[in-house]
């Protein structure tokens, strides 16, 4: 099929589902997560047999791992769909409401945005979460998932082409677009004429990719270089969890913890207990020369090396943790602000007035206080599910939920009120 | 001065913005009316310079008129300066607000949107609204307006400049980008390092020149083919008041009635009480073969020809209507669904059913019962004052007010919290 005709069954299918009521949603998402586990034997040896390929043409153990489904995956992915099938629907929603002197009354209601475009990796998990979210907020999909995946991504399209027709949905609301041809993803990023908005989920290399080549708004995401500033005032046995869990509970992710900044009144007593505690956990450090120098002469629990002059500028995405002394606060905003990728950075301290300077001053999609970073997350800050995360600015940042797949039409009601 | 050092200029001048006060900016604005007041002399011959390089390089007297300023056409632009300093500020403003099971307080607060691009035509009242609106909003804003009124644009800039080093904010808040060479569009289009969004303001080809060369998230808008549909129960009279306030009313514009939908069963009686009324202001006619027989034999009372291939995709911007009957909703809906632009379109109608079905189905950025298409505007349905008119999806919809030129960042608080 070509990229043409998906655009415009797209853009037929995006018009009925807009219009589709929140139950029969529901429906087509409880069917899926039916087929999903009633498929369960066909889209696992599909998966096989992408994971057999995957092994032959030399994937790596992390893509492989990611490719993976098993009867314990396949059942959680069902489980988030039946999860996502009882979430609210945004659509119809009022956003607000006024009375205008001349009697208008303006309104504006959620409606779907449309027809979505959704960039991605080896993940089959993906395909089934984008077409959930997709089908609760009544908007069509054109996916894009990683050539590894082909086959379990038609398995897995088929429990979703029969969820939507028995439903009364129309089948073209969830498309794939498998042809592995590369030159087919710089086509759709130039469909508008069909395609609303684009959703890159995928490494900094992809979101560039999308943004330098899309005449569609995308929402740009990706890398996280996270801060944890501990303030002179902070509560040390207790940042010392919060940084642990920032960097070592799950280091592969945007929101783990990146560089840590400590005040240099507390340097002396926070570092040393910071390369133990986190050292036991199998974490590196890269350390400035106070940082060195604050971890004193002992021999250190840990791999320690003189940072580099890049690191600071390193999203890790493992076990590796850079650590430097600030001279206080200001020192460690213009550090977030000239290293930072505004995604998620945080303060440690008791002092609230500082607090509130840092939260003020840092320009990220998520800014905590006394908290781990690993909490960027849909499901994590009450959204119920995630489509993303945003790092640019525009229509939404940070976490992305469903009524983020939304935009809005002004409502006008008058009694053949005219402009005078 | 060159693009990349504006944009660093501006990135920085935005990071200062973002964190002044209402009442700053609030002064700024009363400072900058003050100055367009007192300058009021040097403004207008410069202006005058303008209009005369304008007229000899044969500029049409549509465009001489948008160029134009006068004494009075200065003040007005002075009140409205001070109309946008007395609104509301968006900024600091709590959006939501939930504690989540873990005790994390989190909330979302409006903050500015960075550096906005502004890319305009000859139309020095654009200059000073756009730097008034991203004072407002605590933006930092690169303007790029029409070679032919650079002079006026860098005096109204001098007033500018002078009324934010008055109020302690930075200079570099606003800056104009007048070297008239064509390159620093495409090169603005593409300074996503320093620009957080770009507003086109001008005509359908300025908007695609922008979606097509950007790599910063364009909103999109201009162009509207506006229609309104008089349904069989429309109270004719009353109607008739409608579709001349939206046609005749302001022609030129983008939210102008462009084409009359008329239920079959009225159409005898509406559409030649039509002709005559618009008739009497000038309008002529564009009508498919039934409206044609439903005028009758009479002679008509206004120009009426057949309607071309073309017209019902024509936006007139001048006194031209295309007529049309139809067989009911449905085909008013379809109408509008394969010609329209999504921008403005109403049903006139004392079904309640039929107002919500056209209200449910037609997708436009503002849909109307009872009202005239003219009311698309951001004062009109309350937002104080209006940025542009957005026929895109996302970020914002139809017309943008200050709110528009603001995004969020997620602030969360919690005690040391760790996820678990």
């Amino acid at each position: 099929m070509d990229l043409e005709s998906m655009g415009r069954a797209a853009r037929q299918a995006a018009g009925r589902m807009a219009l589709a009521g929140s139950g029969r949603k529901q429906h087509a998402l409880h069917a899926l997560a039916d087929r999903l586990v009633a498929r369960a034997p066909a889209i696992l040896e599909e998966n096989s047999r992408d994971l057999l390929a995957g092994r032959e043409s030399g994937l790596n153990e992390a893509l492989i791992d990611r490719l993976m489904l098993d009867p314990e995956r396949l059942s959680a992915i069902a489980g988030d769909v039946r999860s996502v099938a009882d979430l609210a629907d945004p659509v119809g929603e009022c956003i607000d409401e006024r009375s205008m002197p001349n009697g208008l009354r303006v309104r504006r209601v959620r409606v779907p945005v449309g027809v979505l475009g959704v960039i991605y990796e080896s993940r089959p998990n993906v395909t089934v979460d984008v077409s959930a979210l997709a089908i609760k907020t009544g908007n069509a999909v054109i996916l894009r998932g990683g050539k590894e995946t082909v086959r379990s991504n038609r398995a897995l399209m088929k429990a979703v082409a029969e969820a939507l027709d028995e439903s009364g949905l129309p089948v073209a609301a969830v498309q794939s677009l498998d042809d592995p041809d590369r030159r087919h993803v710089a086509g759709l990023l130039r469909l508008h004429r069909y395609v609303d908005m684009i959703i890159p989920r995928g490494g900094n290399a992809l979101h560039e990719f999308c943004r330098e080549n899309s005449t569609i708004p995308v929402i740009t995401g990706g890398m996280g270089i996270c801060h944890l500033y501990v303030d002179s005032e902070a509560d040390l046995e207790a940042a010392l969890h919060v940084v642990h869990n920032a960097k070592v509970q799950r280091p592969s992710v945007c929101n783990a913890l990146d560089t840590l900044l400590v005040h240099r009144a507390v340097a002396d007593r926070f570092l040393p207990r910071v390369v133990a505690r986190l050292g036991r956990s199998g974490v590196a450090f890269r350390a400035e020369p106070r940082a060195v120098a604050a971890l004193g002469s002992e021999p250190a629990a840990a791999e320690v090396k003189p940072a580099g002059p890049r690191d600071f500028d390193t999203e890790w995405l493992s076990l590796v943790l850079g650590l430097k002394v600030v001279d206080g606060l200001d020192e460690a905003i213009d550090h977030i602000a000239a290293h930072g990728t505004a995604h998620s950075d945080g303060i440690l301290t008791q002092d609230e007035e500082a607090a509130a300077s840092f939260v003020r001053s840092v320009d990220s999609a998520v800014v905590y206080v006394n908290a781990s970073t690993r909490f960027t997350d849909g499901a994590q800050l009450g959204l119920g599910a995630e489509v993303a995360v945003s790092t640019q600015r525009l229509h939404a940042r940070g976490p992305m939920g469903p009524a983020d797949l939304t935009t809005y039409k002004w409502v006008v009601h008058g009694r053949y009120t005219i402009r005078s």
